[in-house]
């Protein structure tokens, strides 16, 4: 019997599932706002750190291995040893738990407040759905080893900067303050004591901006009917336990003062409380003091995200401005990025607890806002492109774009197969290339090039009729040295 | 009897071996270096490509699974599926494998001929050692769908512009350019049929710039004693038949025009051999229409680096300045970037063949390049460290900050003890601060403030006397209201 021969598949030219690629201007436009973004935190005094997007297992810590393959949530491998007991290792899935491991590595080398920023793609191990990829950017700025509430400050008025400085003008945005110790000092007030109802509340609070004061007061009480009908019990207070929380949740005043006043009432007589407030009002005084006031950065209570992870001020930075959501109703574009202060992020490493502060941007929302104000994502400009009507002068064209490129100007000249002209001009099309430049035997014998303006042209193309088209005014013919500055002077009448 | 209580070990602060982290200048000078590139690359048409960091072990095409777990070289994960039957994954390994998928992924989609760059970090699963990282940086430039050299000039043409914007000058380096189908010709005319002996002799070209002329002729004769003292047998042929070989890869002449004649001697009647030296006569003709004469960018056959693997023009950037090595003799820089032709891209996946060029620059290489130059690596200036005097007046210096920031001035406000001044003088130190400026109660309320100068007293501490010491004429009172001015001042004195 003949053994078949099999043979061998072709593989599948596709990314891993909930993987993408990026081309182009998505790379250029996000590599620029990255830029400026970490121009702004360089001014501040913030450092840059790249951390290895491998780490142990081990040192990322919240995925410890307690199965055979301890991947949850993680993209993770065992290194191979001789003895098949090498270490886990796993890709980084958010740049805090590096920048701990950084920290407590090299901390006798680093400067004590260490101010740091990075920015990089992040893994996770997650079931990839519609626009939510297994990786992605994240961009940090933290401030380890400050206790100080100027350093709160500081990153929010840095986040103010940075909004601005990337293209949100300033009325289209605000960052919103809060403070974890506040609502301590809340549930100070009620006497709960008991950490799992403390908990219980704190996760009915963080569903605030989603269910309003209505919704948070039925959770915190019996319970409610959700809007997929699903009946959500409740936390079991009765409905004048429950005051406290709202009243601290809605105290947001017609001022900083006003909100003041309001939380002070709220907190009664809890020192964590009191704590909370004046580092509200401190940080408020702080950045008025540099010309930030509430048009800008203001303190508000109704900012719960993260109110249960943070142990001080937490901060959230949310656009203003309306856009259309999937079915064509207006709403605020929302938050873009969000932070606080946290205070345990060595300690698993050196078993000191070591202050710390910081926020995340949303780098993928903050391109998606810019793109929704225009600031970035128009169409990119192709480079010019010089056709090829004769393929032994090559040098000819190859000249032309030289001389282009040196004037700055992008230009190629069309290296595939020149025989079809019209694929030429399909390929200056795809390219969006805003001009074409011919050059025959012709032009070359009488010293002048074809200059076609594409855009104009495609302008032309749309509304023309046969005459019109026929009679192509969007193609001149130049003298050979006058070239690049026609080409300038199209360009700069197209943008 | 008692169950011990098992206290968990705290983890290691450790990256994974093999792995490091960047700090500061590391990253930002890197980052403004591959800016650059990229900016060049665009200029010559060349679009952004950022693929995923992931790819199926399946695309990447050089790692199939054989056995369990398909990791040889690369980091690779199975997918769990519910069946455990997921897809092998794996980090990338290099930005042409990637290349190939995408090409062939979205073909349709993408411009023809396709000029793409790409840059950022892949993954080696390799036994680190001194220098050598399981993570590094690469940055490629590649032409998909040209089979015309006009494309491999261009890439040599744009290296060339891409050395002298990073900061090589002119003179520093060197484009060289060799053809693999010279060589080609070369083994026609020695009438090397056999695919092994072929193979041997393309092995032993390949170590001509390490063991020279007489290295190479035993290596094809009989063999040769290595510099370990172990003796490495050679391919067997006669001395007459490793003439040819010996010709072509020492047959540069004078100028271009020598080496093509000489080439052309080389090659005798192969037709292969007689259309490498065409493209290298192209090439050079291309380039010199375009100004990039043989002081940039030159052919020499002695370029066998990658002569084995790609199937047309071969190149290499060569920086010639001398440098010293560890043993402190001088050596020349040496190559930074190569690349060539190569028509087997996206064949694995679509049947097709598809003519592609590129190059590859040494992101490391090309950084220590500038580092021996001088143009980046100098100790990155810190910012300036408003000290805090005074605890309760942190607006005051909050607002000093802001002001030198909005002067564009890097500045950050010490948010570290501030009970112990010295400290507050050792963090600047450590920052490499150009400046410290010192607010107490006294300047505040004479309305000036100290500033003193870190760089000048350094030097002044370095060499002073007691008495100058004590002197310290690096330290000045201004006006509050000069402050910013004055600080700039004392900032361009210093650089």
């Amino acid at each position: 019997m003949m053994a078949k021969v099999k043979k061998t598949p072709r593989p599948k030219a596709q990314t891993p599932k909930g993987f993408r690629d990026y081309f182009g201007a998505e790379v250029s436009e996000r590599a620029e706002m990255l830029s400026k973004i970490a121009g702004v935190y360089h001014r501040y005094g913030f450092d840059a750190l790249e951390s290895s997007a491998v780490e142990t297992v081990e040192a990322l810590g919240k995925f410890l291995p307690d199965v055979d393959r301890p991947n949850e949530g993680v993209f993770a491998w065992q290194e191979s040893d001789e003895d098949g007991n090498g270490d886990w290792l796993a890709l980084r899935y958010d740049l805090t738990a590096p920048l701990a491991r950084v920290y407590a590595q090299h901390r006798n080398d680093l400067p004590t407040p260490y101010r740091r920023f990075a920015m990089g793609p992040v893994w996770r191990n997650e079931k990839p759905g519609p626009g939510r990829y297994r990786q992605f950017y994240q961009c940090d700025a933290d401030t380890v080893g400050a206790a100080s509430v100027a350093a709160d400050a500081e990153i929010c008025a840095m986040l103010s900067d940075t909004l601005e400085e990337v293209g949100i003008p300033r009325g289209d945005y605000i960052v919103r303050i809060n403070n974890r110790k506040v609502l301590n000092g809340v549930l100070e007030v009620m006497g709960l004591q008991d950490d799992a109802q403390r908990a219980d509340v704190l996760r009915t609070i963080d569903k605030f901006d989603k269910v309003g004061e209505d919704g948070v007061r039925e959770l915190l009480g019996k319970g409610r009917l959700d809007a997929s009908g699903a009946y959500i019990d409740g936390v079991g207070l009765a409905s004048e336990q429950a005051d406290p929380v709202v009243a601290f949740l809605t105290s947001k005043g017609a001022d900083n003062a006003g909100t003041i006043a309001k939380l002070r009432a709220a907190v009664g007589g809890s020192p964590v409380g009191a704590q909370g407030v004046d580092e509200l009002q401190q940080m408020a005084d702080l950045l008025a003091a540099q010309g930030y006031e509430a048009d800008r950065i203001v303190i508000d209570p109704s900012v719960v995200r993260g109110l249960g992870y943070y142990t001080g001020p937490v901060f959230e930075a949310e656009l203003t401005f309306e856009i259309l959501d999937e079915k064509g109703r207006k709403r605020q574009f929302g938050s873009v990025a969000g932070g606080g202060r946290y205070d345990d992020l060595v300690k698993r490493f050196t078993g000191q607890e070591v202050p710390a502060t910081g926020v995340s941007i949303g780098v993928d929302r903050l391109l998606a806002a810019l793109r929704e104000k225009g600031r970035v994502g128009s169409v990119e400009r192709g480079p010019v492109v010089v056709t090829v009507m004769d393929r032994d002068r090559m040098a000819d064209y190859q000249a032309i774009v030289a001389e282009l490129r040196q004037a700055g100007i992008r230009a190629e000249v069309y290296l595939g197969n020149p025989k079809n002209f019209g694929n030429q001009l399909k390929y200056a099309d795809r390219r969006n290339s805003p001009v074409a430049v011919i050059e025959g035997a012709d032009e070359k014998d009488r010293g002048v090039v074809q200059v076609k303006d594409l855009i104009l042209g495609a302008r032309i193309a749309e509304n023309a009729t046969l005459e019109e088209w026929k009679e192509r005014p969007s193609q001149f013919e130049v003298a050979r040295g006058d070239l690049v500055s026609k080409i300038r002077d199209i360009m700069d009448g197209q943008s």
